[in-house]
C-alpha cells in the first residue's frame, strides 16, 4: 500500500475501515480523504435501498430494471447477454452513487434441487465463467465494480451459513473453481465476495487456501476479498486468511478483536496495512457523475435480451412460430401474474413489468387474430381449482392453438432453501394433460428458476418453450418468440433429467449433519449423464431455434504445446436468420483419473442469414485437455487421444476428429516408498532398475510361474508394479541368496542420492 | 502382561518377539519358555508350507481340503456352513502344529470389480459378520487361533500397498466396520490383521484411531493385531498406534528401529510390554496334540457343504432337478478342468479334486440315463474356437437336455488386481447363444468368484446355477443338485447387477493418484439398487430353491427400549423337503441422514419338511434401528416409524408391519455458533429462546413480510432455524432497536454459564 496515504492513520482507523458502517457502506475517514462506498445487492438488477430501506435490507429498494436473471442469462450462452446486463446496471448504478453491484453468482448448478440455482448460470464451469467474466466486464468497464460469488463450493442452501462441502481438490479444481478463475484473471473484479458455508471443514471466510493460495497467488486477484453479509465468524482468522472486508456492520465487535489481536501480536500490522491498500484502491476509483437512467431504452433492452435466452425444447408440426390471424387461447394464471424473477437478497422492485397476456393479445390483434383467456390454476395454491380447470380446457376446445403458462410458483424456490422435488404443482400437470387432450395445438410456456420434470406431460403437448425466469420485461419477449418477430435460440445450460434419481448428486444432497459430501467428484450434471449412460429427457446444450444450421467439415491442427486449431463450417439452409450455437467438447480417457466421457471445451454463437456460411475456428490451449493432478499440484496434460467433438449438445456428436497429443513429461520424484511401477517408468533410472530387479526375482520364477495368472505377469497388469519399493525389499529379505538385492539398493540409493543433491 | 514372566527378558528380547522369525513363524526364546507359533494362510483351506515351501511364501504348500471359498459361504446364509469350515480346518491345522489359520476375510464387496471378492462374504454387512462370528468360533473352540481381516477399508486390490480410501465416518461404522465388529465381539478371534491401505491417509498398520480407539478401547479386543504380510511402513508408529505383531521377518530394520525409540525416549517400554503379554498369551495357548486328519471325512464334508452354498437363479419348466434316464449333454471345458477357488495367498494345494464331468456321468449312469460331453470352449483362452462350438451345439441337438459349464478363467480374477468388467469371455457367451438355440432345454452352471454379467443371454436359457467357486468337492456336489439329491439353497450375497454402470461405485472405482473416494457412502450393493430405484438383474437375497414355502402372519411388538420382537410364520407348502432364509429388514427415513430405502437386520435359514409349519423369532435391539450419527460420535434410534419388512429378497416385500419408536432423547451442547433451529428444539432453553427471538424480531416482521416466501415462514423450511446464533446477533446488531437483543442475549448467557457449571 502507498503508505505515504495512511501512514497518518492511527492502527484503530485503519482497522475501521475493514468493516462496514452499516448495511450497504464502508465506513469513510474524511479528515484523511478518504469516503464511504456503497455496495448493493444485484445481479440482475439494482436492489438499492439508499436511506428508505429496511433494518435488515431485505425489502423497500428503490424500483430498478429486472434484467433476466442467470438461469435464462446461462442459457443464451452468449457472453454479449451478459455483458450488456452488467453494463446497464453499472449505469443504474452510477445513477444512484452505487460503486460496486454484488455479483455475478458464478457457483455451479451441482444439484436441480438448489433453492438459488435461478442466480447462477449453468452446470458447466466454461460457460458459466464465460458468462460470468463477461458480466463483470459489462460494469468494470463502465466504472462500477462486481463483486463475483459465492467463492467457493456454495452449492446448496440447505445448511447453507455452516455446512461443511467435502469436496476433493480436483473437482475443486475442475468444477467448482474454474469459472472463478477465469472471471478473476479474465475480467479481474474489483472484489470476491466469499462464500457462507465451510470448505472441507473451514469455513470459507477463513480459509487461507481458499482467499490466498488460490485466488491471490494463484490467479493474481489483487481486488478486495469481501464477506458475504454475516459470514465472518472470525474476525482475526479472517483477515490473516486474506479477507479484507466484513460486512456489514457488526457492533464493532470484530474492528475490536483485530484491534486486540494485533495488540497481543496474533497478527502484523502489515496484513491490516495490505487489507485497507487494497480496500482504498477500490476507494479511489472514484465518483463517477450521475446521469438520469433511460429507462425505456433498459426496459426495451431486458425485451431484447430475452429471445436469445429462451430455450424452444420440443416443436411439433412445427406449432411454433404461431400464425397470425387465428384465435390463440391462453391459459394458466402466470400469464396474468407472471414469474420473472426468484426470491431472497436478488430480488429487485422492478420498474415496469410486462404483462404477458396484454403483451400477446397486442401481438395476435395486430395480426388479425384474437386471444381468450382462463387462469386454469390459481398461482399460488398447491391445490386444484377443478372450475377453473374445466373452464380452461373448454376454452382451449375453441381456439386453434392453447398456450398454457405453467411453472413453479414464487415460493416454490428461493435464497434461503432448497426444493425437494422436481415436479410442477400437481395442480399444473393435470391442467395441461387435460388442454392437451381438448386443444388442437398445445404449446407450453414454462418459469422456473430450478429445472423441473417434464414427465407425464411433455408427450402430450405440440411445444414446449422454456423461459425459465427473464425479468420485467419477459411478457413482451414471451409474445416476440411465440409470433416469430425474435427467436429463442437458446440452449440449455443445465440437463433437464427424467426422474430426480437420475442426477449426479441424488444420494449426496445436500447432506446431513453439517456436511456434504460431494461424492460424484467431477461427474456433475451432463458429466455424469454421458458418463454414467444415464440419458437426459433433454440434454445440456439442447435447443431447438427457429433455424436449421449445417455443420460440416471439421479441422483439427495440432498447434503449440498440447494445443489445437480447429475451424468448422456452419451453413444456414433454412429461410430465415438464425442463431446457433457451436459446441466444441473434447473426449478422452488418457491419462490416470477417470474423465467425464465429454466436457465443453469451447463454444460459439453465431447469427446466420438464410443460405449464408460461416467458418467458426477455436484456438485450444492446452488447458483444454488437461486434468488437475493432485500428485503433482498441477494441470497435467496426459500422452494419449482426444476425440474434438462438435455436439448438437452434450449427448449428441455431429462431427468428431482424433487428435493424439505428447501430453507432459512428468518425471516422479521417486522415494524408498514409491511404487516399483514408478521406478519402472521413469526415465532415468527405470530401464536399470526394471533390469537389475528383475534379474534378481530370477530365482524366483519358478515359485511365480503356476501361481499368479497370465494377466497378471506384465504390462499395467503386474502386480509388482503396484508394490511399494520398501516393502518389496523388506518381503524379500529373507528370501533371496545374501546380496541378492545389493544391484537393486545400489541403482536406488545412487538415484536418491544424486536427487539429494541437485536439490 | 505378567510381569514375572517377561520381566526377565531384555528390551531386545522383548522388541524381538514382535515381529516374525521368517515368513510364517515368529521367534521363540527357548531359554524364557517362549515357544514359536506359525500362522498360516487360509480362510478356506490350509495353505501349510511348512519347510518345502518357496521363499515368498507363494506355492509348494501340502495338500489340504479346499473348502467352499467366502464368496459361496457367504451365498449360503448359514453360519452352521462358516462353522464347519473352522472346525475342519483347526483339524487340519492341529494336524500340522499350526497355531493360527489367517481369516476369514470380511470386508465389504463394493465393487463388483474387486479381484478379490472371492474370498469375502458379501456387500452387506450383517451377513459378512454372521458367517465370519461363525468361521471364528468354528476354529477358536477347537483350539486353533483366527485372524480376521484385513482391518479396514482393503476393498480393492488396484493400488492395494498404497491407496488412501477416503471414508467417511458414518459410512466406516455402518458399512464396513460392522463385520468386524460383530467378529471381534461375539467372537473373539485371537488376532486382527491390519489391512495394506490407508484410510483417510493414514496406514491401517499405523492407525490409532482403528487400532486402538475403535478395535481395542470401543470393542474390547486384548489379542494380538498383526499386520498384513509386509504392511508395515514405520514399525514404531505401528507399534505406537496398537500393531503388536510385524509379520513376516524384515531383516531386523524393524526391531533395531523401536529398540532406538525406545532409547530416545520416543515410545515407553510399557508399550513394548503390552504388546508383548498379547503375543505371550496367544503363544501360552499351548500345543495341541496333533491328531491325523480324516481326508475322506473332509472330502465328505467339502461336499456337503457346497448344495447349501449354491444359487438357483432362474428354473423355468422347472428343469431342474434333472429327471434320470435321459441324455444329458455336458458342455464346456470347466466341466472336466473346474474352477473351484482363487489366486493369491489363498489359494490351496487340493488335497483331492472332484471332475464334475465324472460326478455328473456316474449319476446319471446311476438313474439309467447317460452323459455326452463336448469342450466348447477353451478353458484358457479368450478367443472362440468354432469347430469347439460347433461340435458342442451338435451335441447339445442331440440330448434331451444340455449344461453348459461356465464360468471366468483362473486368470480373469485373483487377489492382487481388479477386473474391468463383468463380462464373460466373450467365447462362452457365443457358445451359451448358440447352444440354447440347438438344444432341448439348457442349464448354465456358471463358476466365478466376482459377480459376472448375464446379459444377452440370460433370457435365451432354462435355469441358471450359480456355484461361484466351491472347492475341491464341488464337482460332486453340483452333480447333487443337479439330480435332486441335494437342494441348492443359497441366496445371493451380493446384486447381480444389469450392467456395471448400474453399480454403486461405478464412477468411483478404484480412484485415482493414491486415493479412491468412497462417494457412494453407505449406498453400497443393495442399499443403492433400492435407494437409487435402478433394478439389479437378481437381487441380493434372491434364490429359488427346489420348495416353495409361504410365509405369513408377521407380528411385530416393541421390546425394551427402541427393540423389537418380531415372529413370522412359515409352512412348506411343496412336496420336498427345503431350506427357506427368512430375511428381515427394516425400512425407515427417520433421523437427520439419509437411510438406505431398506436395510437387512436379521435372517435365519429354516429347514422344513414337506407340510411343516415353524415360527421364526426375530429378537431386534436398538441398534437394528440405529444410524451412527457424527455430530455425537455414538449410535442414535431417531424418534419416527419403522417399516419392519419380510422380504423374499432385498427388492421383493412379502409382509411388512410398521413401528414406532420413541427414539433416543438427545439433548444438543449449544454453543453461540449453534444454528437457531438447534437452540429452538433445545429442551429446556428452547421454548424461551424461542419466544425471546420472535418478540426481539417482531418489529422487523412487516420487512420479512412481502419478500419472504409462504413455505419458507415456519416449521423446517424456516431459513431462520439455519442461521447461526451469533451470525443473527451479529447481523441484528444495527437493525433493532438498542437493547432490543437483550432478553435473548441473556437467556443465551445463562443457559451457556449453567451447562459450564454443570461441566
Amino acid at each position: 500500500m502507498d503508505n505515504a496515504e495512511t501512514g497518518s492513520l492511527s492502527r484503530e482507523e485503519k482497522v475501521s475501515l475493514l468493516s462496514g458502517q452499516d448495511l450497504w457502506r464502508t465506513k469513510a475517514l474524511p479528515a484523511a480523504g478518504i469516503r464511504s462506498i456503497t455496495l448493493t445487492d444485484g445481479p440482475h438488477g439494482l436492489r438499492y435501498q439508499g436511506e428508505a430501506g429496511d433494518h435488515l435490507g431485505l425489502t423497500g429498494s428503490q424500483p430498478a430494471t429486472c434484467f433476466p436473471p442467470a438461469v435464462a442469462v446461462g442459457s443464451s450462452w452468449d457472453p454479449a447477454v451478459a455483458r450488456a446486463i452488467g453494463a446497464a446496471l453499472a449505469a443504474e448504478a452510477t445513477a444512484l452513487g452505487v460503486d460496486v453491484v454484488l455479483g455475478p453468482g458464478v457457483n455451479i448448478k451441482r444439484s436441480p434441487l438448489c433453492g438459488r440455482n435461478f442466480e447462477y448460470y449453468s452446470e458447466d464451469p466454461l460457460l458459466s465463467g464465460v458468462l460470468g467474466a463477461a458480466h463483470v466486464r459489462g460494469l468494470e468497464d463502465n466504472g462500477v465494480g462486481s463483486s463475483v460469488k459465492h467463492f467457493a463450493a456454495n452449492n446448496q442452501e440447505t445448511d447453507r451459513m455452516s455446512v461443511s462441502a467435502e469436496v476433493d481438490e480436483r473437482t475443486l479444481r475442475e468444477i467448482y473453481l474454474p469459472a472463478f478463475e477465469r472471471v478473476v484473471t479474465e475480467a479481474r473484479p474489483a472484489t470476491v465476495m466469499c462464500a457462507y458455508n465451510r470448505l472441507n471443514g473451514t469455513f470459507a471466510a477463513e480459509h487461507p487456501w481458499l482467499l490466498t493460495r488460490v485466488l491471490r497467488e494463484e490467479w493474481g486477484f489483487d481486488g478486495v476479498v469481501v464477506s458475504d453479509w454475516g459470514a465472518v465468524h472470525d474476525r482475526v482468522a479472517a483477515l490473516a486468511a486474506g479477507l479484507d472486508l466484513q460486512m456489514p456492520y457488526d457492533g464493532g465487535a470484530g474492528d475490536e478483536a483485530v484491534v486486540d489481536a494485533l495488540r497481543r501480536g496474533e497478527i502484523g500490522d502489515d496484513t491490516v496495512d495490505v487489507a485497507v491498500g487494497r480496500l482504498l484502491r477500490l476507494v479511489r476509483r472514484g465518483e463517477r457523475t450521475a446521469a438520469p437512467v433511460d429507462w425505456d431504452a433498459h426496459h426495451a433492452l431486458a425485451r431484447s435480451l430475452g429471445p436469445p435466452c429462451m430455450v424452444l425444447l420440443k416443436n411439433e408440426g412445427p406449432v411454433l412460430p404461431l400464425r397470425g390471424g387465428e384465435t390463440v387461447a391462453v391459459v394458466g394464471a402466470f400469464a396474468t401474474r407472471p414469474r420473472f424473477q426468484g426470491g431472497g437478497s436478488s430480488k429487485v422492485a422492478p420498474a415496469r413489468v410486462d404483462v404477458p397476456l396484454d403483451e400477446i393479445t397486442a401481438a395476435a390483434v395486430a395480426r388479425g387474430g384474437r386471444v381468450v383467456h382462463a387462469p386454469g390454476f390459481p398461482a399460488h395454491a398447491a391445490e386444484a381449482d377443478v372450475a377453473a380447470r374445466d373452464e380452461a380446457v373448454a376454452l382451449a376446445g375453441t381456439a386453434a392453438v392453447t398456450v398454457v403458462f405453467a411453472g413453479l410458483p414464487d415460493g416454490a424456490e428461493s435464497e434461503g432453501y432448497d426444493r425437494r422435488s422436481l415436479e410442477l404443482p400437481a395442480a399444473q400437470v393435470a391442467l395441461i394433460r387435460a388442454v392437451a387432450a381438448a386443444a388442437r395445438r398445445t404449446v407450453v410456456v414454462l418459469a422456473h428458476g430450478g429445472v423441473v420434470s417434464l414427465e407425464g406431460w411433455h408427450e402430450h403437448v405440440d411445444a414446449i418453450l422454456d423461459t425459465f425466469l427473464l425479468g420485467q420485461a419477459g411478457g413482451g419477449a414471451i409474445a416476440d418468440v411465440l409470433f416469430g418477430v425474435a427467436e429463442p435460440s437458446g440452449r440449455l445450460a443445465e440437463s433437464i433429467p427424467r426422474r430426480l434419481r437420475d442426477t449426479a448428486a441424488f444420494l449426496n444432497f445436500p447432506g446431513e449433519l453439517g456436511s456434504v459430501r460431494y461424492g460424484e467428484g467431477v461427474m456433475v450434471g451432463y458429466r455424469y449423464h454421458v458418463t454414467a449412460q444415464i440419458p437426459a429427457r433433454y440434454p445440456f446444450g439442447h435447443g431447438l431455434g427457429y433455424g436449421r444450421v449445417e455443420t460440416s467439415d471439421l479441422r483439427v491442427q495440432p498447434a503449440g504445446a498440447d494445443g489445437a486449431h480447429v475451424e468448422v463450417d456452419l451453413r444456414n439452409v433454412g429461410d430465415r436468420e438464425t442463431s446457433h450455437v457451436v459446441q466444441l467438447y473434447v473426449a478422452t480417457q488418457a491419462g490416470p483419473v477417470r474423465r467425464a466421457s465429454r466436457e465443453l471445451r469451447a463454444f460459439e454463437k453465431v447469427r446466420l442469414a438464410p443460405g449464408q456460411t460461416t467458418t467458426v475456428t477455436f484456438d485450444l490451449d492446452r488447458r483444454a485437455f488437461a486434468y488437475w493432478d493432485v500428485r503433482h499440484g498441477r494441470w497435467v496434460v496426459a500422452a494419449g487421444d482426444y476425440g474434438i467433438q462438435i455436439g448438437r449438445d452434450a449427448q449428441t456428436v455431429l462431427l468428431e476428429q482424433s487428435l493424439t497429443l505428447a501430453g507432459d513429461h512428468i518425471v516422479p520424484v521417486l522415494s524408498i516408498d514409491s511404487l516399483i511401477g514408478d521406478w519402472f517408468s521413469h526415465p532415468a533410472v527405470g530401464p536399470s532398475m526394471e533390469k537389475a530387479l528383475r534379474t534378481a526375482l530370477a530365482p524366483l520364477a519358478a515359485d511365480f510361474a503356476g501361481t499368479e495368472p497370465p494377466e497378471a505377469l506384465g504390462g499395467e497388469a503386474d502386480p509388482l508394479r503396484a508394490i511399494p519399493l520398501r516393502q518389496l525389499l523388506d518381503l524379500l529379505g529373507g528370501a533371496l541368496p545374501a546380496g541378492g538385492l545389493d544391484e537393486v539398493r545400489r541403482i536406488a540409493v545412487s538415484h536418491l542420492a544424486a536427487a539429494f543433491a541437485r536439490a
